[in-house]
């Protein structure tokens, strides 16, 4: 019995991988697009290489009056529109929020799924984290978890590809001349990801206050978001790697390696890299964390929280290996 | 019940997609790797996103003596090295070249498999076109079935991504400083995929004799094939669009579409895009052909085909939507 | 003495790449500038490293009424933009306008500087060529002048980096994640650069007739067009070469080249590259011509009409090497 | 009267550039070219837009008992190759090494020429700074001399085009299809670069010693290098500001900017951009340096180190702005 999932945001890029990724999978089955500037279109017209089964499908204008009985609506939408967009939206529908406004919200769960899948999986509401929050809490994780940093204290320098801005932007820095060949920081010291960092951080460490520094980078790619964290502690780099090997024991989705990890080992899947290059004599460690800000960071973090929702298998539909090169 | 499967030429770009493809694929399973550049590793060293179930499969060095027991075996070895090195593969042994050396040799069906699925399905060896010939001859061939074009007047001007070039070449033209940025015209009047595509064209005109022109030139993409083509006929755009559709009536994975395709489009999948623009009263058909050069132009194929030789659905793990963006 | 200089368009591409001449030109001084988009900020402001003595300039809206006194203007408007904008300059100001509107216009020359130099050295208002007919003329016109092709019969298959769609653009087409490792053939049989091309084919074969097919392709790169132009004719690739050489003999931009001219080679400069491959025995002439769309494409080609109009040496401030990689 | 330079490793993008820029230099003559891989060919061969008149300098192999009466020679060679070579190169010939080699090594001064232009004026031994130090020190120099940060706790995440890698690489990781798409770390704890970062820290902060934390990253771009450095100290962004400000003050190269400072803004050019965001509630100095890693990182700084050691004026040659877009 297939499920019946919906997608609003169509036309930006977390919903185009959202579709990408449901059209794939063994137990969904997409009914239902809605999405701002493409209403109207067949599902086709946006995305010529739709399988056969989906083409015809006709893109809505979003309203929540008029949505087809669904079991799951995966919501991709700006920051600050999904909020009222959402509470509509009949209780027995289960949401995904992929966008930023339902993290740390009463009522939502915090769909950090490689950590937390049994706490998301009794859940009808789960907020996707965000594309840095997801490339950097799985790497902080396994430290906070067994104190080998100092929460109060840690730098995260991010980069990001440029599909990370969003597709609605008409702006002009996201033009390909201007983006092309340029790395730019942005947003020092105040970027919106901040808080769901933070927070988690201070859950992660079983409370205590979490100190975070973080600058974000746009990088002259499509695709793939990299963390690089620098903290305090006297770990070394191989108790740093057994704590994570032994944190994500058992779990599909993270890969704990020996080397730095690189964005294009995850593009276009649901993993994330984690790596570990510590001197403890300089009270330093440096974590590293690698995912594709449309997979992890986006549509896959949000396909696996709703197979956890769903109650199937959490790999469900997760399972493509990463495109390379 | 799974298909054996092996792969020689893994540390190569057409390699690394086929494991990439046949990991995903619910018949086949990964029983042999070999590779002359990676012998010794094991897969997750090369590929670390590799599914866990084929982390640790090591990379043999190539070894006909010493095949395990296989069913299936994809080559992508460097063009000049598979004559040999498949020959003394043993006959119950199916094989699916996707280099270039057995294309239009005795003993070997020619695997153009849009367009001739039955003529392939009986055969044990099967030459794989070309990553060029695979997004021209889809173009073309309704075209030349219905006598819609000369075949003695044909100028096809094509450009690929730069993985095209393969992966082995230490050559700085091919490092990223010297090929980004960079537009190349190359092999003018003489490139080695010239003679495959005369070949089918008079294959697929019924005999008549093929005038070819054929221009590639480089292009800073990593995938992606394109081939603009510019053919004599007294047709209509809507009369060449027409006659694709008929030709590919039932068929899964060329599309015909009446927008100028863009390689992007097909990015990580097994799709052929096919489109014209005409104008009769200059006696002028464009035709214009778009595939990824590693899936339909190399290791997507090379998959169908295989599902062909072996009685499975043809679409069997090839149903990956394409990566956008 | 210097020559006084204003640009207006400053905000687009092409307009800032005549900043970037004007700047480093040893006999103009820029003293006005004007733009749509940036208007009230100093130039320091939208270029970050312009030379200190023109950092404070302010960028004016766009007011023939209000122009300082200058000896040349360069105009870099949108197509539609420039007829209406430049009707009110007075008579005594020189124009190059590097937008599309005056090309073949009545009292404007046409600026194809390398081919017509002493034409257009006595005028006060010159119409600059676009791109791609920068890119194919310069190749075409020696062929076309020794009569070593038909002038019915070409192709023009022509591909441009992403600064040629100009930069107003909010289009997402754009943008860099959908653009990046995308090649898209666009207006065919249609593109607004055909009639320049034809009249000016028409002029350098003296009269007959132009049979004209024009494809353009963007490609994902910045900067950079190339053309690969198919032609009718007899020549061999030697008889081509040498003709070229001795049509531009003494010429400072147009380097005739025996190998495939590749984009990069132009980049940043006001060169244009040329050459050709020939097989008499099939009747066909192969062209290629490479320029900078912003530099011989656009800008460069402009100064260089200026240095004509003004009485300079032609190659002032137009000496700089391209840059690589 | 023309100074006389040689050029030895031309094949190299370092020495490439330092061709460029030499070429357009108004008092420098290149009357030399070595280089291991295009010994033989003749400069045009290799950089097919250089001007006429160098067109034909035959490169040499590199010897130095054969070398033409030169009065200053810009060296490129890899890290352990130039100290050998250089050494038998006349004691009356200047010499700028860019390589490596000799960087606070006794008898070279440390061409740090932003910062320290009258130690450097009187040597005719300099040792250029590498890329990342070039982008790092500039950034950092305002701050250590006005004690604004403290130099034993300092984390510089830096990012730097593929260029930086060099050229004469085979090195697949290094080829277009692996690195387009990919920002890979790599280095971590024990780049080449530390020591010169670390020894100039220290003589900018007047003998503290340094305490250096240093990752560098490989970014999917030609050209550029931005150091993000996080520093420990009170000043506020203003004070940060005003400090480098007064620092540069009168200096041609060295742009300080309130907006974080984009790699683009200096592609070509041999400027360097700093910029600054404090928090100092929380004892935290953001430094920001960007430059082109072979301009102000490599071949620009060596012209300007020349021109001090030559007595020129420091911007001769220099003054070309930054390509845009």
């Amino acid at each position: 019995m297939s499920i019946r999932v919906g997608i609003v945001g169509i036309s930006g890029f977390g919903g185009g991988e959202a579709m990408r990724l449901v059209a794939s999978h063994p137990s969904f089955e997409l009914i239902y697009a809605a999405g701002e500037g493409s209403a109207g279109s067949r599902l086709v017209d946006r995305f010529p290489g739709v399988p056969a089964k989906l083409a015809d499908l006709v893109i809505e204008k979003w309203d929540p009056a008029t949505l087809p009985k669904l079991d799951v609506l995966f919501a991709s939408l700006p920051t600050g529109a999904s909020a009222e967009a959402l509470a509509r939206v009949p209780k027995d529908v289960k949401i995904v929020d992929i966008g930023g406004d339902h993290r740390y919200v009463e009522g939502w769960a915090y769909g950090l799924a490689d950590i937390w899948p049994t706490q998301i999986a009794g859940q009808t509401r789960v907020a996707n984290p965000g594309c840095f929050p997801a490339a950097a809490l799985n790497a902080l994780a396994p430290l906070l978890a067994n104190k080998l940093i100092e929460p109060g204290n840690i730098v995260i320098d991010a980069k990001t590809g440029i599909s990370g801005a969003g597709r609605g932007g008409a702006d002009s820095r996201f033009g390909y001349a201007e983006s092309n060949e340029n790395l730019a920081p942005y947003g020092l010291l105040k970027h919106v990801h901040m808080p769901e960092m933070a927070k988690t951080i201070e859950r992660l460490s079983g409370g205590s206050a979490a100190g975070l520094v973080f600058t974000p980078h746009l990088v002259p790619m499509t695709r793939g978001v990299l963390a690089t964290i620098y903290c305090r502690g006297r770990a070394t780099t191989d108790q740093c790697l057994d704590a994570a090997r032994r944190f994500y024991a058992g779990r599909a989705f993270v890969r704990v390696t020996d080397k730095p990890p690189q964005t294009k080992w995850a593009t276009g899947s649901n993993l994330a890299f984690v790596s570990y290059a510590a001197d403890p004599e300089r009270n330093l460690v440096i974590a590293m964390g690698v995912v594709d800000n449309l997979g992890k960071g986006a549509a896959g973090q949000a396909v696996q929280n709703a197979n956890l929702i769903c109650g199937l298998p959490e790999t469900a539909g997760l399972d493509g290996v990463p495109v390379w090169p």
